[in-house]
C-alpha cells in the first residue's frame, strides 16, 4: 500500500475511477488506430467513439462530484479536478479527429495517418500505465519510464507532423486537400501534446506525496 | 438570501459586478446577432462591440481589484478569477469573429452565420441566468434548468458547425473562400464553448456551496 | 529588499531561476529578430533557438523542483508554477514559429514578419523588465511601466497581423501561400499574446504582496 492508500482507506475509490476512465481512452485510441489502418472509418466509427467518450465523460463527472462530497482527499482537488479533464480531454480530441476525418471523406489508409494512430495508441496505453502507478507510488522507477516514454512518443509526434507537412506541401497541387490534411496531422500531433500533459499532471502529483 | 449573502453581508459587490460583466456580454451577443441577420456588420460595429469588449473588462478589472483588497470572499478566490476571465472571453471572441468578418470582407448575409448568432445570443442569454442564480443558491432548478439549455445549444453548435464545414467543402470551389469561412465556423461554435465553460465554472461555485 | 526577501532569506533562489529562465528567452527573441531581419533563416537558427529553448526548459523544471521541495514559498506555489510554465511557451512558441517558416520555406525577407519580430524583441525585454521588478517590488511604477508597454506592444501586434491579413488576401493569389503566411502571421501574434500573459502573471503577484 502507498502512503496514499493507507492515509486515505476510505477515500472515495479515486484510483479505480481514473483507471476506468483511462481505459476508455485506450479502448478508443486501440479502436482509431485499428479503423484508421484498415481504411475502415464511417458513421459506425464514429458512434462507438463518440459512445467512448460519453462513457469517459460520466466517469468525470461522478469523480467531481465525489470530490465535492468529500472534505479530505488522497491529494490536491485542484490536481484530482485537471486529472480528470484532461484524460477527458484525450478521448474528446480522438472523437473530433474521427469526425473531422469523415466531414473530409477522409477515409482511405494514408500511411501517415496510420503511423500517427499507432503512436496515439502507445502513447494513451503509455498513460494508462502512469495513472495504475497512482495507487502504488512506491515504485518511482516504473512512473519515470512511462512518463519518459509519453514524452518521446511527443518529440517523434512533432517530428512526424512535421515530416508529413513537408511531405502535404512539396507534393499535394489541390489547396483544398492542403487544408484538410494540415489540420488532421495537427489535431492528430494534439492527441500526443495531451497525453503528455497527463503524464505532467500524474508525475506532479506523485511528486508531491513523497 | 443565500448562505452566501448571509455569511458575506459586507462582501465586495461581487454578483452585482459579475452582472454587469455579463449585460455587456448580452449587449454584443444581441448587437452581433442583429447585424449578422441584417446584413450590416461594419467598421461600426466593430467599434461598438469593440467598446462592449472594453467595459466589460474594466469590470473585470475592478472585480480582480477588489479581490486583492479583500481577505475573505464567498467562495474560492481561484473562481472568482477564472470566472470574470472567462466571461471576458465570450465578449473578446465575439470581437475577434466581427473583426475577422469585416477583414475577410464577409459582410453579406449568410444563413449560417444567422443561425450561428442566434444560438450565440440564447447561450449569452442563458449563462447570465445562470450567473444571476449564484446570489440565491436556494433554487438549484434554475441553476440546472440553463446550464442543460448553454450545453444543449453548445451541442447544436458542433452539429452546425459540421453541416457548415460539409456544405462548404462540398459547394465552394474557391480555396481563398473555403479558407475564410472555415476560420468563420469555427470561431463561432467556439463562442458557444466559452459559454459552457462559464457555466460550468458558476454551476462548481454553487455546488461547492451546499 | 523588499517584503518578499525579507521574509524569505532562505527561500530557494526563485528570483535568479526567473531571470535565468527569462535570459533565455531575450536571446531567443534577439537572435529570431536578427536572423529574420537579414533573411538568414536556416536549419542551423532552428537548432539555435530549440537549444535556447531546452537550456530554458531545463531552468522551468529546477524551479518546478525546488518547489516541491520548500515548504514555505514566498508566494503562491501556483503563481509559481504558472509563471515557470508562460515564460516556457514564449521560447517554446519562438521555436514553434521558426520551425514553420523554415518547413514552408519562407525564408526571405518579409516586410510584416520583421515587424513583428521587432514587437516580440520588444515586448520580451520588458517582459524581463517586470521579472527583475519582482525581487524589489517597492517601486511599483518600474512594473506598471513595463506591463503598459507589454499591453501596447499586443494591441500593436493585433494591428499588424490585421494590417497583414487584409494585405494578404488583397494581393496574394495562390492559396497554398495564403495557408502558410496567414498561419505564419497568427503564430507570430500569439507570442505577443503570451508575453502579454507572463506579463499579467507576474503584476498579479506583485499586487498580492503589498
Amino acid at each position: 500500500m502507498s502512503i496514499l492508500t493507507r492515509m486515505f482507506p476510505n477515500a472515495f475509490n479515486l484510483f479505480d475511477l481514473y483507471e476506468k476512465q483511462i481505459g476508455y481512452a485506450v479502448e478508443a485510441a486501440t479502436y482509431f488506430r485499428k479503423t484508421v489502418s484498415e481504411g475502415t472509418l464511417s458513421k459506425e466509427s464514429l458512434d462507438k467513439i463518440h459512445d467512448l467518450e460519453h462513457q469517459g465523460d460520466e466517469v468525470a463527472h461522478e469523480i467531481i462530484e465525489q470530490l465535492n462530497k468529500t472534505f479530505i482527499t488522497p491529494f490536491d482537488r485542484e490536481d484530482i479536478h485537471k486529472l480528470a479533464k484532461e484524460i477527458d480531454d484525450i478521448v474528446d480530441m480522438i472523437n473530433t479527429l474521427t469526425g473531422r476525418l469523415l466531414l473530409y471523406k477522409l477515409t482511405k489508409v494514408n500511411k501517415n495517418l496510420v503511423e500517427f494512430s499507432q503512436m496515439i495508441e502507445e502513447s494513451v496505453v503509455s498513460v494508462e500505465r502512469v495513472i495504475k502507478c497512482m495507487r502504488n507510488t512506491k515504485d518511482k522507477t516504473l512512473v519515470k519510464d512511462a512518463c519518459v516514454e509519453v514524452n518521446r512518443l511527443e518529440n517523434a509526434g512533432d517530428a512526424l507532423r512535421d515530416k508529413a507537412l513537408t511531405e502535404l506541401f512539396d507534393t499535394e497541387k489541390d489547396p483544398i486537400a492542403v487544408i484538410k490534411w494540415k489540420e488532421i496531422y495537427q489535431e492528430a500531433e494534439t492527441i500526443l501534446d495531451i497525453c503528455e500533459d497527463v503524464a505532467h499532471v500524474v508525475e506532479n502529483i506523485i511528486v508531491k506525496q513523497v
